[in-house]
């Protein structure tokens, strides 16, 4: 069970976790030193205990422990309890959703063991027996149908792309070496805690590891807005395909591309086109690519 | 040409059309008040310039008035010309993309005006002879593929939902009379400009409008999450489609989804229904429905 145990002060050694969440440099290198994550809001924290990661603590206002009451039950971690102006003055902003978890991160499975067998986490909405959570129920698989990202930058985008593939049943997420943190605390709140429903791996180095893909028999599409491309509807599809989406300004890198089986593209209209409407963002153009890659 | 005209107090009352910019409330009143809107950003302030919007003045650090000649060239408005820390102890945050333009907001079209013959603006990327841009290209065609947006309140979706639709050809989109406005400062940037690429209108009595679109020979399509729905890729394509879309938490409305001739949704992966990922978000959604509608 866990403790409620009341906090005022913001300087609290004890809320370290939890300071100047808007500082991106800050929580970058504060989250590698001490291997932890932070998630926002009742829906993602009960996700993400589901999914195994174990609770360093918890920071919120008091009437937030009760909705959360049957996992705080199953914890043995300090649920700090601090009134709104405290939250906002630890964290730098307010705490709209109320709820802050602070958890650890867990070893990410390596390319080769997401290619080969998927880890598929199942996350259960209504779990009341807690004591059970950290081994949540897997099967695995063999993935057929892939993203893999190259260097994307912003983790709102991450989030976004991760809810999308795991709501349309994509089986697994290769992220380049420098692509941003899937567990950094945006990209988790917009992926609603689809990142904890989804094996990833990242790349290590980012030639070899894009060479592992066509060795497992995948076949690589590079989505480009070049309209002179196969349109996506069109795509190969093999048995194992891999979509790879570039980052934000500048797309895929030629490298990538040029590693490509096809490049494919979202056709647009040509008014638009000639209107200076000539792209789509990162995150709308995955949402049309995985949908049309499952069908 | 516009008269560069350096400013250096925050309160100067010259520069009130950009205050607290993201005080949503108090900008809400002031540009409906004054009937304004801000462009942020060379690519954007152009597409508005070029849409025929009226210039009320522009303010910008002074390195963003060189990217920007051709513009200023052509307007009689003045360009107010402060250093950083100034812009942002005015607007209220870090302009990082240097330049901001107040703008005259037009008399949007009626309902009934965008049904029959939507115009359709071109906004031209190059122009270089801004003395005619209040007289931007134009021609008339019957809408066949058109959004209709029921009380989205975030402007970034909106934003996003413009660009895509401008990007995937749809004519026109009809916004419910609570519908966040288009042309709010975030929904206009995170459209990148398509705002002004598309034509709208937004309705003045919910029901009596809808019934309109019906009478106009359009086939009304209800997205929802409901997975007994039929597949969007196998709904109804009568010579006139209207897609419905409702707002982020809750969706279309009773009545809205009452009056539609189908329901439709995106088929999700039934693993990531039972891990609890049950839903996309609304932009997500909207790319994939717009780009099936299109093809």
């Amino acid at each position: 069970m866990a403790s409620l145990v009341p906090v005022s002060d913001p300087a609290d050694p004890r809320l370290a976790d939890y300071v100047r969440l808007r500082d991106v440099n800050l929580r970058r290198s504060l989250e590698a030193e001490h291997g932890l994550f932070l998630a926002e809001g009742e829906k993602v924290i009960r996700r993400a205990v589901a999914a195994g990661h174990p609770v360093r603590s918890l920071l919120m206002a008091k009437r937030w422990s009760e909705p959360l009451a049957d996992v705080l039950d199953g914890l043995d971690a300090p649920v700090y309890i601090a009134d709104e102006a405290v939250l906002e003055s630890i964290t730098g902003f307010p705490v709209h959703r109320g709820a802050l978890a602070s958890l650890e991160r867990l070893p990410l499975p390596t390319v080769d063991a997401v290619l080969t067998g998927a880890r598929r986490v199942i996350v259960c909405e209504d779990i009341v027996d807690h004591t059970n959570v950290d081994v949540p129920v897997q099967h695995t698989q063999t993935p057929r149908r892939i993203l893999v990202l190259e260097d994307l930058v912003d983790h709102a985008n991450v989030g976004s792309i991760y809810r999308c593939a795991a709501a349309l049943g994509i089986d697994a997420i290769i992220l380049s070496p420098r692509c941003a943190d899937p567990l950094y605390r945006r990209a988790v709140k917009v992926s609603m805690g689809a990142v904890f429903a989804i094996p990833y791996a990242r790349m290590t180095n980012r030639h070899d590891d894009l060479a592992k893909l066509r060795t497992a028999g995948f076949t690589l599409l590079a989505l480009t807005p070049d309209q002179t491309a196969t349109p996506i509807y069109r795509a190969s599809r093999g048995d194992r395909v891999a979509l790879m989406l570039g980052s934000e300004g500048d797309g895929l890198s030629s490298h990538w591309l040029g590693e490509a089986d096809e490049a494919v593209c979202i056709p647009m209209s040509p008014d638009a086109m000639s209107a200076g409407v000539d792209s789509l963002n990162v995150t709308a153009a995955a949402a049309i690519a995985c949908h049309t890659l499952m069908r």
